[in-house]
C-alpha cells in the first residue's frame, strides 16, 4: 500500500518534514496495541481545545461561559470532526488492521474523528512544537465553521430537557442504562428516561451511553412539543 | 478592601503588568452576571489542559492513552486545584459577593479551583499570549506533582468497578439518580448503584451526580474486597 500522502497534505494545508509523524497519526489501534494513534489523539484533543477556545474567547467577548462551552462542544465533537475528515477523504489514508478494514472502519465516525485529532498532534510535533503554525492550520480547517457559528448554537437535548424541567420546578429526568450489546468496539447502548410528567418510559439508543441518553431526551422533548 | 496582590504574585511566580487581569480572574460570579471570572475559567481550563497534556505526553513516552488521560484528570481535577489554591491562600484574595462571603465561599473547592483556572487565562492574556511563559509558570506550579505522578495512578472507582465486572463478563453496573436536594449552588445528589452479583442496592452521595456515582461504586468495591 503506497498512498500518495501529498494529496492529503494539500488538503490539510501542511507539508510534513517527516511523513512518519503523519503515518503515526493515521495508524488505528487495530494495527496493534503499541504503535497506534491513541497517544497522538490524547494530545491532539487538548491542542484542538485550546485553539478553538482562543478563537471563541476572542471572537465572542460578550458570550458567557455556557455559550462558549456549547460552541466549543459543537466544533470539536465527533460528528463535526468526522464530517471534516470525509471532506478531505481521510478514510482513504487510514492505516487499519484487517478486521477494521473488512468491517468498514474507514467509514466509522469515531475512527475518523480520532485520526483528525491525532493529525493535529502530528502537525504540532512535526513543526517542532510551533503552536502559532498549528493555530494557522486549524484556523483554515475551521474557517467556515468559525464564521458561521453563533452563541445561540443549539443546546443538546439533555440540556434542553433539564432546563425545561428546572424552569418548571419539576424533578430532573432519571436516565437508566437498560442494556449494552455488542463487543468493545461496536457497543450499542439502550437507555431509558423517566420524567415525572409522563407515565411512559422513553427509550434511547446510541453508540455511547451519552448518545443514548441524548436520544431518549430528544424523544421526551418531541412529546412535550419542544 | 485593598488586598496586597504582590503577595499573591510572589506565590504564583508571575508579576502582572495590568492588575485588572488578575482581579478579573478573582471575581466570582456572585459579584454579578456580567463581570466575573467564568469566561477566563473557560479558556484557562483549556490552557491548563494543553500544558499538562504536553508534559505527560513527553514525560511518559510508553504510557497509553488511558494512562495519560487518568494522569491528566488527577492533575487538573477540582480537588487538586483547590489544594494548590489553599497552599497559596487564594481564598484571601477572592472577590466574592455578599452572599458567598457570608456562606464561606472563599473556602469552597469549586470556587477556588475555578479561580485557579481563571488565573491561568489571566496570565496568558497579561503576558500578551505568551504560551511559553505560561508553560513555565504552570510547570513551577505543578513541579512536585509532575515529579511524583506515575502512569499507575489510581483509577477512579467507577472505572475500577466497570473493569472488574467486564473482566468477569458480568453486566455493567446500573446507576440511578435517586434524588437531588438543595438549591443550584449547594446541591446534594443521591445515586443508587445495582450490580448483578448483589441483591442489595448501594447508595452514594456527592455534590455532583458523578461524585455520587463514584461514591456508590467505591462502596461496591469495598463489598467485593477490591
Amino acid at each position: 500500500m503506497t498512498a500518495d500522502f501529498s494529496l492529503l497534505e494539500k488538503k490539510i494545508g501542511y507539508k510534513f518534514k517527516d511523513l512518519t509523524h503523519l503515518k503515526h497519526a493515521l495508524t488505528h489501534r487495530s494495527m496493534g496495541a503499541v504503535y497506534n494513534n491513541e497517544r497522538y489523539e490524547f494530545f491532539g484533543d487538548a491542542l484542538l481545545g485550546v485553539v478553538i477556545s482562543r478563537h471563541l474567547f476572542e471572537k465572542f467577548p460578550d458570550a458567557d461561559e455556557g455559550k462558549l462551552s456549547r460552541m466549543r462542544s459543537s466544533l470539536v465533537k465527533e460528528t463535526t470532526l468526522a464530517e471534516m475528515a470525509n471532506t478531505i477523504h481521510l478514510g482513504d489514508f487510514l492505516i487499519l488492521g484487517a478486521g477494521e478494514l473488512k468491517s468498514g472502519g474507514f467509514r466509522r465516525s469515531s475512527i475518523l474523528a480520532d485520526a483528525m485529532e491525532a493529525m493535529i498532534c502530528a502537525i504540532y510535533i512535526d513543526s517542532n512544537h510551533n503552536l502559532n503554525l498549528l493555530d494557522d492550520v486549524l484556523t483554515s480547517w475551521f474557517t467556515s465553521r468559525l464564521d458561521s457559528i453563533s452563541p445561540e448554537v443549539q443546546k443538546d437535548s439533555k440540556t434542553k430537557l433539564q432546563e425545561y424541567l428546572q424552569g418548571r420546578r419539576l424533578p430532573l429526568p432519571e436516565y437508566k442504562l437498560f442494556n449494552v450489546v455488542g463487543d468493545n468496539h461496536k457497543q450499542s447502548f439502550t437507555v431509558t428516561c423517566r420524567v415525572s410528567m409522563f407515565d411512559e418510559l422513553f427509550t434511547g439508543i446510541g453508540t455511547t451511553k451519552r448518545k443514548a441518553e441524548q436520544d431518549a431526551a430528544s424523544k421526551v422533548l418531541a412529546k412535550i412539543g419542544e
